[in-house]
């Protein structure tokens, strides 16, 4: 790996450089034009095979070694979000509302940089790379869909992925076999009871009463009917019924979100918000009107792919601690590569310790300490380079992380 | 009576005539003018003594019969409401935004009118009757108070009042011993949790999950705490949290109404919403804001004067029946006047049983049939004659309904 | 009256002295066997017409006037409780663990010496009375709707009946037209969830958790749905998952009362249950068996026949007040007789003043103040002959309280 | 290990003899006498250091190698259960009412065995091995923590344990890093209310419904406070307020169980749970005693200990799978040597997969597959010698599982 590690230390201010460059021209996921232009190019020069609008707005390069082997791909996203951007930076973003204030210019320019570095390597490479770029990340569907529908994952054997996170030291890789984010899916329910006077509920049906025990009964989904093993998350988020005070609710409209990290669970809570307002309902003879929207699913990491990383990671010089994390509530498209192929997704720190205040991701003051990028750019490198070289996981049978 | 009873027959007219012009000229509570100068004007000509300004903007004047004996007060409401006028009548209101959509017109037309009635049969009477006019009877703190307050009951033995009732046939007189109407109170409560991702809920203190057992907790309060005889009613008819779906409520804001007949349940319900606010925000260590805004108490019709009502309401040829009705649930501050003095309160039927549709009050089509207005003199008339005859009620002892 | 009066006040100490030989006699409901034959033989030997075996145990007695006229009834119940007497009096019950521990053996010495009286005033008399011994008061179907079925009220105009009270004074009267007593009912409930180990509540169909929802929802009957001036109590009394505290509860026991005073809130509590059971059982897929068993209806008075006891009750020496009671939330299966003829039923004051500690009825040391026979006796007294004198109500117009 | 696992396999029918024998003669915790003398008398006769009565009744013996090394401690449980044992077996219970119906028999005969085998292999072994038999698992506070306190631990390096798995297919191994089976904590509340007459519940402070609404309130300690990454569970398991159906409960007993793996969520529901009776019966002004007694801790594996036993165990012949298997909600005192020393505790599969039905842990029929007590064995004995021969895991940094 010392070859790939001094090509990307060589070509570190390149990758800081691209990553400014993109911070300025941010664009909103459906929307992104220059951006998968200029990913396009970038591999063109290289020499790669590319294919762009890839499911829409993707871009997938191949970078094929000097002998046939596996295929291994890496995956980085490109979409911005809508966003104000206040930091005071030199290259603040451009485009009034919109701001790369999460990290994608970062992954983008890592995946870039590091397509170079391998390049240089191609003679020395059994197999074949595939860098995917991906498109709306940020907005469901999302992009992923449509790029493996396009076929990006084609001959792909196993597919790797970093999300640069500002919450976490430079230094540090957080990784963990099985769940690592959770399915996000939301709901909204309107119930329609019957208005009438404060002082005559037994003329009425009371759309906030119903809603109230809706709300109290629908607590007992994670408390009784979700294994307990299967973390859950059941929030009730929105709760509007605007009137007099002395005027009873005729309607209510509530929404929320619910976050799971195994299909057994996801599926159950669909299904019991379900039971629960129709029974809250059916009890005064109200009727409503019920929606669960499916965001991404649970990322869920392979556990050979995973212990891959940790042991590479774990050999790069700038890496502190690899550090087997808890999931994360919050949702990535990464979530459909891993269904279809065999792969691991990890976080790398990007918090400069020195920082007097942390801004979380998709905040307006959102930042990242760039010396992560190197650090990326070397995880996912020599996990390519390692995976292509068949040094992959030895272990007898497969074991699952809570099957 | 007949005396009575023929002239009021021959000022009918005259009644309709006048609640015509006071419906064209509608003035907001607080804000009556031209209505309290008509009607002091009126009394004058007749040759009553008339307070005006009294308790701010209400009008009593008193006709002293030709011999000493005791006093009954008469009282109208005269103010209208904030309501734009629909109907297609050739008296419709002239006033943009402000309607007689609840029959004060015709309260003070009728009581003018029998005034002047009862002004021709001086000669007859013993004793003095007591016009008392009272502004702003919709709008909470209401008039009665203050015009108590300034005096307009001093040396008042009895009182009657009447309201018109556009949802019950014309030639009903409706009325109840004990409670008539209800005490009618609002109360006002935020809850402060503390908001976050709705995927974090171990880091909040949900607001919409506090509202929602408040609500569930709170039905007890009638259920189980309120003495089941006394009729109660506790309502929470807004409740506002707007968030994104994925965002837990910081606050919730809301309101509702309570009704009673009885202070001892009035009391408890301030005192009981307020234990339950305070255990379900303590559960989870929120804190809270809770309002309790007294409106006005409930109308205690006095069991005598209540009989001596029907007894020579049933008397007049107008009459068809006489009805015992159940309490209605909505306030009168006609509630203060009994809290001082012997008396009765009854409602006087306005609607025309032709009518296609027939509106409630407060709503913007709302009328009444007029002959309703000679009805109403009628009864309060011969009321007041009888009652200064001497010809009150002679129940042995005291006996009170649901004391 | 005065001749009835007199007589009464001639035969006290009889209608002690038959109270007390009762009081040694105590007989259960539905096994009466002597107090039937003793009262059939004191009526014998007056020489009225006697009935016996009327709806099984039931007597009735009537004394035919010496013209025709009207017919008035009398009741009075006869049977005692399954409670061992604990007071230390010369008469305590004879039978161990029975006992006369609510007035009825004080009724029935009232009713015989009135019937003693009145028949020495046969001569007098236009009409009939009819004395109708009730049996089975206390227990469930109860004697009086039996007797019915058997003929006791054909030919009756008008019912009267007074039941002793031990916690109000001597010399006043309770009575209140419209709902005096109300419905009692009774519910249970078995829910059948699925038991488990306490552990995998995802396993199970969590019983307690089942129960527990429906009593927090059922207290929306009442604070919702039931019509707030119809007088409701719905209480759960008993609840028995009694299992190891790490095993998930299988089934639920529970069962309550409802308490109502209108038919329309019966039949909604009736049904209302069994909504918020089934909805609270479906909501998780659990099974259920409901059963409401409806005791006794409400007791209504009638208002002519009320006041018509009011002003005559009034007349009575020893009558210090007649009060207008609140509605008692007990049960009598007076309540049938008034769905089938017109009348009146009021409480007779029977608690001595000086009394240092009063017990209530069904107490072992229930007891009352004698001196409450003659003025029950005098009160059913006069209300008859009056009654029969043809001196009833001149109320113009069927006016019906809280109709 | 070819030596060992020879060795063991030889002795193999010697286990099973002694698995038989002590199952014949059962003891129950606290009670063992029998056992622990036959135990020690095997290690004597082996020339072992042996202390008995350790931490009251536990059997320590101690293993010294040729040369000075680490130090492994092994641990068995020796206990046995109330249970009166309906298997139809030679070797069945003699001892009424009591059984090995956890396995306890076959965990002794292991750790016996195979110190006789490792006995023979003395003269390669660097170190030493420390066998701990244990009484009393089966009955909280349980004997681990009496007899580290009495030094069990010791100079001791690393602990490793296994419980036969009655449910789970001989020839298969489970087990993961991190939380391996739960907290298993207990509590107790009695609710102090006022009881009364069914109708009259505002006079009461009715202990059932309060009751309903802790239960109801309790749920979101589970959905809302704990952090949903800690499973965790609560369970309301009993409840009992036994009333006729018309009086309203003076009082409820009700307990319950609380399930968890992190001493955070542990500590948390402990608190939470005092929030939420406290505040459900203050709502009311009822008073509650609330007692949590906490069983034995979470079993939480160390991850290279974990690690190295899945290692080891895939080179055993007869282990067909090494399964990484969901935590177990069911509790163990071994969870106590975690706290003190690295090691890691696993289950061996002891269903034969050819059984017609599979009776659970603690049930009357419960039986083992003897073929598992090899495989114990040998997995156990790998795991040791290896450890001594300082092959120990060479991960770089300390991992953490869910930390």
């Amino acid at each position: 790996m010392e070859a790939l590690f001094s090509l990307l230390k060589e070509y570190e201010q390149e990758m800081i450089d691209i990553r400014r460059h993109l911070h300025e021209h941010p664009e909103l996921s459906y929307h992104e034009v220059y951006t998968p232009a200029y990913i396009a190019e970038y591999h063109q020069k290289l020499g790669h095979e590319v294919r762009t609008g890839v499911g829409g707005r993707g871009v997938v390069a191949t970078l094929r070694g000097s002998k046939p082997g596996k295929t291994v791909a890496l995956r980085a996203d490109f979409d911005a979000l809508a966003i104000q951007e206040e930091n005071d930076i030199p290259y603040k973003s451009k485009v009034d509302g919109v701001m790369h204030a999460c990290g994608h210019d970062g992954h983008t320019a890592t995946l870039l940089v590091l397509a170079k570095a391998l390049n240089k390597l191609q003679a020395d490479i059994e197999g074949n790379i595939v860098f995917i770029h991906q498109f709306a990340e940020e907005l469901s569907p999302g992009g992923a869909i449509a790029m493996i529908e396009d076929g990006c994952l084609e001959g792909v054997d196993v597919i790797f992925g970093t999300h640069l996170w500002a919450t976490e030291p430079v230094g540090n890789i957080m990784i963990n076999a099985g769940p690592l984010m959770a399915a996000a899916d939301q709901f909204d329910i309107t119930i329609q009871g019957k208005g009438g006077h404060g002082s005559e509920p037994h003329m009425t049906k009371d759309a906030i009463m119903i809603g109230a025990q809706f709300i109290t009964n629908v607590q007992q989904i994670v408390s009784r009917r979700v294994n307990p093993l299967h973390p859950a998350v059941v929030s009730v988020c929105n709760f509007v019924a605007q009137n007099p005070f002395n005027v009873i609710a005729d309607t209510v409209k509530l929404s929320g979100t619910a976050r799971t990290f195994h299909d057994e669970a996801r599926d159950l809570i669909e299904k019991e918000i379900g039971n629960v307002i129709q029974a809250s309902c059916q009890m005064v003879g109200a009727s409503y009107d019920y929606r669960f929207k499916r965001g991404y699913p649970a990322v869920v990491n392979h556990k050979e792919e995973t212990d891959f990383i940790i042991k590479h990671a774990e050999q790069i010089e700038e890496v502190q601690q690899v550090r087997i994390c808890d999931p994360i509530m919050g949702g990535e498209d990464f979530a459909y590569y891993l269904q279809h192929v065999k792969g691991a997704f990890f976080f790398t720190g990007a918090m400069d310790p020195n920082w007097e205040e942390v801004y979380p991701h998709h905040h307006p003051k959102f930042n990242i300490d760039e010396r992560s990028l190197l650090i990326a750019a070397k995880t996912l490198g020599t996990a390519s380079l390692n995976y292509l070289k068949n040094e992959s996981v030895e272990i007898k049978q497969e074991s699952l992380i809570n099957e």
